[in-house]
């Protein structure tokens, strides 16, 4: 992508509205757009990012075994009734259409993937089944704040698994914590596993805690042994000794970036969901949720992954690779060969498998260089007068401060094994 | 993909209420499932069609050079009322949230879009820009009906392109007609151009029409040029002289499945949104905007490609290319070799590039075909004792009545030959 040809700029000033490292980043870096408190719109770099995100998070899903659908936000107010949190969830957007039906924008699934997996399962036979859709949910939250992080609209992996005994459920919910501690490690974002409220049917649930200082959330953390609560339910306080190895729980403040729970029957006994044993008798489903929100997740990325300058996105779900720059020349020929040689580079690259963002414009190199540290892509190539000289490209990691030359003809091999890294 | 491992299982009774024949196949398929009047869940192999359809379209409007964001849905309503739209569209799903900040759930983006893309033009140099996204968009129509054609929450694909002149804009229309005659061919629909209402801007606008029983539309097609008008604007009668070429006019029933506008300075205007030109005064921008709806799209294809026994589905947007059955053998020796050949040509398939939907049930034979034919999957290919003893394949075209056999060293090339033909 040239940058002339592409939608979105970057903006030299940050917004004064911005209230976290996210939101001032992205939009700055023209990744998002504001437009409304908590709603956003996502120009193309933020909408390539973005899609990375889902696409890590779909093939851990899929390699659990987990199967894709895709459910509407539009649900009827029956669903919601039925299980008593029509009125439970304060959060809820409530409209209503013609012939005075009444409806929520979904915020959570559960009123609706319980029913639909209750058709298609007749006896244990059938089970376990997990599903899951990766769609965008609405919350009407009193406060929407910390960019990304807290939107009235936002992504969400939602997944849901059925069980016909609850150590089936907890032999998933593990296999679960693996799948889930492999895309946050894919997507270079820690997440501590954290125990939280598990309400009223199990005794804890289990949040994936990213700890930022934009973060909400306030947790105990061992030093040693990363066994971690949530402050909302622990008795511990910092410094306190962990219960689990001869390590010190700590505070900090950190961001939710992945829940899951153990519903048991609270849903499945609402919908009369049962479903026939091996004995022929009718028995409970046992349910669990699992949740990882990828909008969210983008924000927090760049909460963790961000300088004075602006973002470094971890090779994962950088919206391209390469940043490729061409410097101006003054003299016409020597343009003209620079230009010569960023399109063979780029088309090179691009058949190699790395995708270049090419800031071509006609600016001047601080311009150039500024923006490629705010936008952060983890490598970035320069062509200029110089390099042409030595027959080379001008190499900075978005990572390190020192840049070197690096010959045209290793150049792909070098760039490929680096972002392979 | 092993049917007894995939979510979603064919229904031997169609739905009952079931008003059209999208929603019959599709439902008793087990590819989508009615939640609410006009609004579906996508089951597994629903969603994939419906992404195959979504990728060719993505595909067209990327060579097309427009580029992918994505909006959200939740809208505010000042966006709204500066259009006048607020009150003008009776299809708008209205809501309040927190603080009594109203919204509308987008119906459609252009009170979105233009404000957005003018924070990005300066001047005639950042002219033309053309972005489109794929998104699911909400109406409250009185009355849902005939499946995926008339939903209230469904798939779309918006595209808005904006221009200094109105010949650039003009130029820029019949190059969008251009990519979206080339996506209904490719999604192997047929879809005629046909003059429509232009509002207060234009004389017309032009639908994308395809011709099926179950279309709301009526339309006077030319036999002879496909020169057509809808009954809205049109003068023409059954049998009327084309006013074109020598042929007659002929009326029919038609699903919509495409509409482009040139809205001109409709939506420019009322955000003032205006652009420097190379005299440096302040020029208007001009706009047009061009809708597919995928998920109508999508069961506009099953409306028309589908015979009393099911879904005939065109190879680009089939959920997978080939159904593959094996029928169970009375000899456990044999059934266990069937078993490890149809093992072996699964994966040497899928190395190939076609994905396969394997029935690996233990139902009878008769089953089998049925849910085939229902399914609709271009290729079906059986093993059983026969094929076994013949070191062959059964091959039917889902398309054709007759089957033969192909030599198993045969099966893949011949496979990926009529796919990709």
């Amino acid at each position: 992508m040239r940058y002339t040809h592409s939608f979105g700029k970057t903006n030299k000033q940050a917004p004064h509205d911005a209230d976290s490292a996210n939101a001032r980043l992205l939009i700055q870096g023209g990744f998002i757009d504001q437009l409304a408190a908590g709603v956003y719109s996502y120009l193309p770099l933020g909408l390539r990012a973005l899609n990375k995100v889902k696409n890590v998070i779909r093939e851990e899903m899929d390699a659990l075994g987990a199967q894709e659908i895709l459910m509407p936000a539009l649900t009827p107010k029956d669903n919601w009734v039925q299980t008593g949190r029509w009125d439970e969830i304060d959060v809820l957007f409530k409209l209503e259409g013609a012939g005075g039906k009444e409806y929520a924008l979904g915020s959570t699934h559960e009123e609706i993937v319980t029913p639909l997996v209750k058709k298609f399962v007749n006896s244990y036979k059938d089970l376990p089944v997990a599903v899951y859709q990766i769609q965008d949910k609405f919350r009407n939250e009193p406060r929407a704040k910390s960019g990304l992080l807290r939107g009235r609209e936002f992504s969400m992996k939602d997944l849901y698994s059925f069980h016909q005994s609850i150590e089936d459920l907890d032999e998933y919910y593990e296999e679960a914590i693996a799948a889930y501690n492999k895309i946050f490690q894919r997507l270079g974002i820690p997440a501590i596993v954290t125990e939280a409220s598990g309400g009223d049917f199990s005794k804890y649930s289990h949040e994936f805690q990213t700890p930022t200082e934009s973060g909400e959330d306030t947790i105990f953390v061992c030093d040693k042994c990363q066994y971690a609560q949530n402050l909302e339910i622990t008795e511990y306080q910092d410094g306190d000794a962990c219960p689990k190895c001869d390590g010190i729980m700590r505070q900090m403040k950190a961001v939710e970036v992945g829940n899951i729970f153990k519903l048991k029957t609270r849903f499945t006994d609402a919908f009369d969901f049962h479903a026939a044993g091996e004995d022929g008798q009718e028995h409970d489903v046992y349910m669990g949720c699992y949740g990882i929100g990828p909008s969210r997740l983008m924000g927090a990325i760049v909460d963790v992954h961000h300088d004075d300058q602006g973002i470094l996105w971890p090779k994962a779900v950088a919206p391209f690779p390469v940043h490729l720059i061409t410097l101006n020349a003054k003299d016409e020929a020597v343009k003209d060969k620079i230009l010569r040689q960023a399109e063979t580079l780029y088309q090179d690259l691009d058949q190699a498998g790395l995708e270049v963002f090419w800031d071509d414009r006609e600016v001047s190199a601080g311009e150039k260089f500024a923006d490629a540290d705010l936008i952060g892509l983890p490598l970035r190539l320069v062509l200029s007068e110089k390099t042409l000289k030595e027959n080379s490209v001008e190499w900075k990691e978005r990572a390190q401060t020192e840049s070197r030359l690096v010959k045209l003809e290793q150049i792909i091999e070098s760039a490929k094994s680096f972002i392979q890294s």
